[in-house]
């Protein structure tokens, strides 16, 4: 198509409120719009690239036996009533009434569908394995949305659920979709992504990954160990820390402390390491605000959704009320009210001639003993691993943590949701079963994204071939040089009528405006056609990450695009 | 694929609350599945159908020039406050708030989005005319679903707006999009559909168009010309007729007439044909349940769309309650209560010599002369055109009623949501200018029931080529047979290797259930292998609308097949 007809703006400004190279570039290069917090409008250029994306993740899908179907958006809340989620889940699943004030809810994840869609029909083991797809809308009411199309409130996900007879065939079936979503990042221009171990968070089940493209903007933190092949989200990964003896043991001892508050200030008024204080976060339960506290050792940080996990609910970082029984900067393990739940962190094990709060206002304990003092402990890992701790994996001090966007998981999901939902199937003796299923999840939108930031320069994203746009970008430069002008021309048709995706650019702007718009648009071959190279009866031809320039005789111009294409799908 | 495999039950039985022949086949042939009331999942076949229409239409709207976008399914409610349809639409658009209190919509057209994206981008003259669109989930909140698929709450839709800088170039524009419509739906194998002139109704604007599918089960009813080539949807069409004159004008009498609430039951008592009465048919504002009664000649109906449009506002049939002014059954237009909004139609124009209610308990009246007695009547257009009525274009006595499934409809908007949204551009003077638009929609599962409604037997759906889930259905009759194993199990091999899309039941069960089963999927072309056939070298080869019926020499089965495709792909 012409450039001069392409539907979106671009500009030269960075807008303010981008904080990521891609949220700037796709807003900059009139690929989205903003409509609402988190809500977005695509324009052409973009929906071009997600249709390509959606394109190669059918085919992954259908190469693995995947049948696609579609679920609704809109869910009576009935059918989340029967899996336990429309309680469970928080204010992110939108619920509403309709006209005669029936509770509905929007999609956020489809297992309740998946399961609804097929609990009638896989009667029988014979019918086992076999998985659906769909590729569809889907609406999250996220407290933050940020960053463009990475964290976003409406999306368009490609979700997948697999039945099975087995977890043996669901491990099978799970690493064939492992190995699926490999080669779908790969084919869209990120062979880089790596797979972690994950939290399964709301979904339930046991195993679960996510598909992580490193990149210092991401938002989420994970542990690779340097020695070793282990890789998590660092909400999946077991906090290890030694703590050594101490050779004398102190008394616990009341101390005074006025005006001290912090783990950082008893640290100093002591002139004691952080590692021997036991510092305390507080949350609340969501459903009823009652407090948990939980205590790790004071040179750690708590991972909120371990904490989560350990407890079983949802939570929220604490609001200390007066009466509540807990004192600001006061708070220890010794002593504690009854009505307090406490977390015990695994970090504090053995820990000794520790300082916390007393519980008491202007008082420190010194001298804490967990075991001597606190009796009986059970501990439970809810530290956040760090930089350079313990490698669950491999036991050495070799972890690093770097930081990822989240572009795809898989999960192990087990028989949550067919027991809750009572889908069951007749084994070959007769006996009633519930299947054990697997979901698969793509963000396409978030994907297309992650692209973006992984390959991108200051002037724009540089699309792979396989995703871009368009596959070439056709310049006329001096639109209005009658020879230029037919040249290119030309090679617009040739091209057309050879299959191949092209926009052209033949507006009468300077060559600065034609190229830092093809910069935006990011195509990865450019094809200019200037009277100066006229001249010589060549064209340039350059590729958006500069890796290729050459100056190619007209008449093979069409030939040398096509096989440049050819070669740079395969990349 | 194998159909052992297909996800999906088929069964025999019609269900009890399937209506229409379509509903009762995509329910019995595993298309759908109810999720709630007019929401559906869909199973593989119908997926592959959807799949298939929508891309039928997305090749037709970029052969116009259309560019394809995504707008989002949710959106801020002060988007649509901007054109004034947060509040002057019903109950039918879904309101509520996120977790944030801000309150949102789901979209059930994207006119807003539409302005929205491009508001900024189209602000000079040179940008025009370009037409954008999308496919899309839409839900519209319906008070009656029905039908499976025809009318149902959420639905995928392709809605098209096109911008314009006159009107003229909008009017070229919609005769492109009026002929591409044509060829999407030739293409996906109802060309019989035709075009009529439709109520734009809550959309605003003038000319507009739906394409209808003539079928009895049609929820719209349409007024068809035998005489000449109008054609509308009586919502749209004026009703006219002619009152003769009488010789002799009574006088206004009141008349005592206990026990008689009906026209019918006036014109009996009075032994007068229906033609000589006035009706009464009565409504409420929705906005302030004001009342509105609108008077129609006695054999005629008030066409409830017509109705309102006429008093310009949403509107439902009246409750009368004491004290409103209305007397239920003796409600007539001489001597009205000055609350009340009357409506007189046309076809009481020039009549004389009615009977109508008195506005007083047990009293009509007879020989109302509705110039004479009512003063200056200003007349509006009310009335249904009726079987047998007269043409509006011709003018001849040859109006035809039939009923049809819209498939598709197309509007010229004007200026009505740039200008409340503010869109502008600047002509090629410098001066500011509203553009004008167009919207053009088609529902993708509506389009797939209409194709089964109109091609299916009573064992199920008969799907033209061009949009059938596969293209043909390959049986092997008794499995257990290894020749016949071998030559299906080939066979399949080598449609698979040819590009050929098919589904291989290769089940062990009976001749009957195997047939019942291809029946209900409906694929055009069927490939028999059995031991029978294999005797004398040969596979037969029948078409589900049974016009094809051959046994082909096994080695010739791949290549006939492949022709057959070919050809039926064209039709």
């Amino acid at each position: 198509m012409k450039l001069d007809k392409l539907v979106g703006e671009r500009f030269k400004e960075r807008p303010s409120d981008c904080v990521i190279d891609s949220h700037a570039l796709t807003v900059r290069g009139g690929y989205i719009k903003n409509v609402a917090n988190g809500i977005y409008s695509s324009f052409p250029p973009l929906r071009r690239i997600t249709k390509k994306i959606e394109q190669i993740i059918r085919e992954e899908m259908d190469a693995i036996d995947g049948q696609e179907v579609q679920f609704p958006v809109v869910m009576p809340a009935s059918l989340w009533e029967e899996s336990g989620r429309y309680s469970s889940i928080g204010s992110e699943l939108v619920r509403f009434t309709d006209r005669n004030k029936a509770p509905l809810v929007l999609g956020m994840t489809h297992e309740e569908a998946a399961v609804q869609l097929v609990r009638e029909y896989a009667n029988s083991y014979q019918k086992y394995p076999f998985m659906i797809y769909q590729i569809q809308t889907k609406f999250r009411d996220e407290g933050r949305p940020r960053a463009g199309l990475i964290r976003v409130r409406e999306f368009t996900m490609k979700d997948a659920y697999s039945f099975h007879t087995s977890q043996e065939d669901l491990e099978e079936y799970y690493q064939k979709c492992y190995d699926a979503y490999n080669r779908i990042f790969a084919r869209c221009g990120i062979p880089e992504v790596v797979t972690v171990k994950s939290d399964s968070g709301m979904m339930g089940g046991s195993v679960s990954h996510e598909y992580m493209l490193l990149t210092p903007v991401g938002e989420d933190s994970i542990a690779v160990c340097s020695e070793c092949d282990f890789r998590a989200n660092i909400e999946a990964a077991t906090c290890i820390v030694e703590n050594e003896a101490d050779a004398v043991l102190e008394e616990l001892t009341k101390v005074h402390t006025p005006d001290i508050h912090t783990i950082e200030d008893i640290c100093n008024f002591l002139n004691s390491p952080l590692e021997k204080s036991c510092k305390a976060v507080v949350y609340q339960r969501n459903a009823d605000d009652t407090y948990i506290v939980a205590f790790v050792r004071g040179d750690l940080e708590v991972n909120e959704t371990k904490l989560r996990n350990t407890v079983g609910c949802d939570i929220h970082p604490a609001e200390i009320v007066d009466g509540c029984g807990l004192f600001a900067g006061f708070i220890g393990p010794y002593n504690m009210d009854e009505r307090i739940t406490v977390i015990i962190d695994g970090s504090l094990k053995g820990a000794t001639n520790l300082s916390c709060g007393a519980n008491e206002i202007d008082y420190h304990y010194t001298g804490l003993n967990i075991e001597r003092d606190l009796g009986e402990v059970t501990y439970c890992d809810v530290a956040a691993i760090k930089n350079g701790g313990i490698c669950p994996q491999c036991g050495k001090h070799s972890v690093n943590i770097s930081r990822g966007i989240e572009v795809g998981n898989i999960f192990q999901l087990g028989t949550k949701y067919t027991k809750a939902m009572d889908m069951q199937y007749l084994d070959s003796n007769g006996k009633a079963q519930y299947p054990i299923m697997g979901c698969y999840g793509i963000g396409v939108g978030r994907l297309a994204a992650s692209v973006c930031e992984a390959y991108h320069d200051e002037y724009g994203p540089i699309w792979p071939m396989a995703i871009a746009p368009w596959q070439v970008h056709l310049c006329c430069m001096r639109a209005d040089n009658a020879e230029a002008k037919a040249c290119a021309d030309k090679l617009y048709n040739e091209m057309q009528a050879n299959g191949i995706e092209v926009i052209y650019d033949d507006r009468s702007v300077s060559a600065g405006v034609m190229f830092s718009d093809a910069d935006l648009i990011g195509v990865p071959l450019r094809v200019i056609a200037s009277p100066r190279n006229l001249k010589d009866g060549v064209c340039e031809i350059v590729s958006r990450d500069k890796s290729i320039s050459m100056k190619t005789p007209i008449e093979d111009v069409l030939s040398t695009v096509k096989e440049l294409i050819a070669k740079m799908m395969k990349n």
